[in-house]
């Protein structure tokens, strides 16, 4: 039977479970359990998460990050609130709206950046530029930072902080999108309080789907317990209450138990810095972006990507954009499928 | 280790999945899969489906029944429409206003009408009494009909040929909530087409997170592919769309295949009659409803039930009567416990 | 030039503007004048209903009752919040569905009682009934009351003060929907204080285009200047906020000065009565409710009320009830007229 | 009594209604009218818009542009669907998100160009930009031109058509919103049909209220008499089919008659034209755009703007920019008062 060895780097989404993470679904299956996240994997997550973040953690958990990431944006801003995130950020371009639509019509608001991540400073203006209206106008309410970025690249602690410390001045809630929360922690090395809560990140969607998990995603609430009841009833209200939710707290244990996390994020880390590597080497190709993460974006010929697809390598050409393509490196690519991108770019 | 034996007889959605569901979990996470239900398992809903309804039928996998039900609703029904449904209803009363809520703020009309079910005729009063206001008004736009019903009864076909009729005549759209779908067709003894699209419904929430699954429902759309797009966006802009659907849908093929959907729900009929036998039996206690699928509602006294509780047996207190109790049986309900149950209610 | 003995008592928003508040728009249309409510008459509007109701008011001049309504409602109520109303009310039944849809899908949920009104016991009932099952359910978070009721009764300061005390035990907001408040006022002989904030109302749809005025509303907040910011944005972004609302202020500075409002009510009233007392004195036709405002509810013979229109008479046949109708008496009513209406039904 | 001589150039929705239009409103306050837009004047208004626009025109007669902005777009939106329109439009920045509201979170996306215009190809190749990644994406549903536009110029016909063209063939509805509509007709002396419907405009939200009117807009639709329904639903959902429309209708028969309304937009061109010549001409300020129609950006030095208001000229200091002011003309800026501001300017 085909496992591995597949030549797959369109995305970490379209990857596997990892066998602890079914391992422990397998295990919440036996006898009867409380429904809707009355049982008891879900009742261990606040404290293991506590644990992993060392400060009081609110958890709520959900299915997919697209829910994660409206519930936390909706509690925390009206209707006429906008919400500032990178031109590239996933809930802009990847959601259908629906920051939009839980937030009842809320706005998001890009800023620019390089390599997927703006700063303080950026935040700042584009907050400016749209005060001082009144009712006319849409009211800041949020930043939304994405982490790692859309574009692999991975925010340090102190810029985190930075941009967190100008929204506070501006009475802006913060939340981070981290759908790709490991291969960052992973990246730099430090705690997961340090790039959150420390930094002064309120909420955050902790990815797990992408990095091993079935279906599981995670809303940790850091000193926000006041929008646990609405984050719980937005929840409901979308259809995301699982009565069987202790497939999903399962999931998200075993995920967090051990480390299991880190290793599967260091994993596909090194992976994605293998084939940085070979690109940078190459004669031809080069990186649209310095290589954080665990995806790489790689500049070349038409003819080039031509030749990889020949060899059945599987990636994603960028839309709108003949000379880009991504690869994404997950916690089940193989070293030697890994080698094997290499020798076909080398080619 | 502690599997069975359980007396837990508070709701059906506390069951564990069955074995044949975990399996085609395990078994469906080998290797990489395109991701956001263009996997080869969702590939197959539509034929599998067709075949077991036995007509061209278009499958939208999603993890629960509160947003089937509320997709369905929202996708024919504009925001000043209105939907009709049974007082007791779970759209009603306990999916938080989701249908509301992807409906942007439809309403919801209860009818009423005994032992759960409303007929042809309870529908048209009421919505001939809500018509000819214009734009005042909500304008009646569709019907939904839970089968079984919150009360453990069954509309036979007629009775749902007749609500059609009525519904099409006023050009509603007809929507079925089967969260206990199977349990309706083990206990009429029909095939699922005859009180589906041949009696005029035209969308069922096809439930199976009761019946033996982990979280996999299938709105099932019948000569309305004219909604597909709409209920795909929808699912998408509530965040229903997983990016690993293939999960999902591996629930739901190996839930059809062979008839495994309603030996289940055969199952948990027959202990269900089995104990509405004891109770009918019984000097005091009494069925509130006729018992025609796995639920049975008790009348009895304060007293009697605690002599359950204190027997260990687990049910549900009916919220706001004291006489009233809930007692539901799963795929997954030993013979034993129900004889234990019997036993305990005859003391 | 004809302009009155017009038979016309289908209802008082047919009525024309009264010549003062004409006169007054006519005055507020000399220069110019800061847009947006920052002109001169919507600054006085505070001041001036604080005087009438002899307590600081907040005052949110709108063109429609059913945005005062909606606003109201929506600002102290979360989407996943039911407001508490009569079955009759305005709101529920001839508002399209405008306080979901300001309120992001909330629930209106009717209350019954006869004669257009309902009690503190009905409604503590129907809220009780709807509670304790958390995130499940909508959470009771308003009740609205109308004054006079759509039946032309009034609510005693006492019956107001009753439902006020059991919706504030119940942590719910309180709102008044006054379209014909005049009526109730002039009809109690009370002051405007008495039924409402000394009652324990919080907000009050404060009706004026019914009762003299062209389209002039002012949505009033007793103690709730919490809720201004929120009542004013969702103004603005429902297309409320006017540019020119000057002529909007004008016409409720001219509609409260000096009582007129009440004398307008007062005639009214007195039309009603007047043929109130004559449906009494016939032998056939009856009052279907008690008089108490400005309109007459009568139960009748189907050639009876064909013989009024052949006389020339409109009037409201009562949607679905062949043998009732509603006669409105308005500020301009002639008592002419009203002794020709009397005269033909006497025939 | 003072009426003129305001030096008054804030901006024209600032102004007083014209007298003829004050008389319209007076003459339609003679006896009963029915009531939500069933009067007498509301129904002369399609005839009277077909003839002024020479093809059968749907009109929806509404209260503040915001609303027939939002009811356009939203009739034709999906709450998946995104609307394209310049980055100044007011839709975008002075709304505070109705047209999200209306349209149930819709996305609005802004075109850059210079002088407040974009060109057919900014708009195509935003678009192309923004399509082929399916559910996950908001689908491009229209667009949305501002007649005069934001920055006081004006589009020719043939921009029109070629933006109508582009959005034609991706499938796009056309709106137009004419808050200044009178000024771009008056200033490219055209008939109304050739830069509306001719050119491809489906929708134009036809404004009165900043030149001449109290408050009332008309919504237009050409050939789109099938979102007729829609836009009714919305208005009355909205809160703002008013019971009284006669005034508003009134003012808009008034408005059209014998030209009017050209005639006070070319009144306020001209003196827009004055001022124009006088910054021109002027050796330190300069114009900001070209002036087209009744509004001028002039750019300046702080201190040369002190002295405008030493002198009594009140104007908008644009948000944000120290150097630049705008100054608007109205039908009932009086010449004196422009020859004063050009003497201000001169000093």
């Amino acid at each position: 039977m085909k496992r591995y060895l597949e030549l797959n780097f369109r995305s970490d989404n379209e990857s596997p479970a990892a066998d602890a993470i079914m391992q422990a679904v397998v295990e919440a299956n036996l006898g009867t359990a409380w429904a809707y996240a009355d049982d008891e994997w879900s009742a261990r997550l606040d404290d293991a998460f506590s644990e992993l973040f060392g400060t009081p953690t609110t958890v709520i958990p959900v299915s997919t990050g697209t829910i994660a990431n409206s519930i936390a944006l909706a509690a925390v801003t009206p209707p006429w609130g906008s919400v500032y995130c990178h031109r590239n950020a996933h809930i802009l371009n990847d959601e259908s709206g629906a920051p939009e639509f839980l937030g009842n019509g809320l706005r998001l608001v890009p800023v620019d950046g390089p390599g997927g991540k703006f700063n303080a400073a950026d935040l700042d203006r584009m907050v400016h530029a749209n005060t001082g209206h009144g009712v006319h106008s849409y009211q800041p309410a949020a930043v939304s930072l994405t982490q790692s970025t859309e574009s692999g690249t991975v925010y340090s602690a102190a810029e985190i902080a930075a941009i967190c410390d100008t929204a506070r001045q501006r009475d802006m809630a913060i939340h981070m999108d981290g759908a790709r929360f490991g291969n960052a922690v992973a990246s730099l090395d430090c705690s997961p309080a340090e790039i959150t809560w420390k930094a002064g990140v309120e909420m955050l969607s902790f990815g797990a789907s992408k990095n091993g998990c079935m279906a599981a995603e995670a809303l940790l609430l850091f000193g926000r317990s006041d929008v646990k009841d609405t984050a719980e009833r937005l929840r409901k209200r979308s259809g995301h209450l699982l009565s069987k939710m202790r497939y999903v707290s399962a999931q998200l244990l075993a995920y967090i138990k051990d480390g299991l996390w880190l290793e599967m994020a260091m994993h596909s880390n090194e992976q994605a810095a293998v084939f940085a590597a070979a690109v940078d080497a190459h004669p031809e190709a080069c990186l649209e972006y310095p290589v954080e993460a665990n995806e790489v974006f790689v500049q070349w010929t038409v003819e080039g990507f031509q030749r990889l697809e020949d060899a059945g390598i599987e990636f994603l050409h960028w839309p709108g954009r003949d000379d880009l393509a991504r690869f994404v490196f997950s916690h089940c690519t193989e070293e030697s499928a890994t080698v094997r991108l290499c020798e076909a770019l080398a080619d």
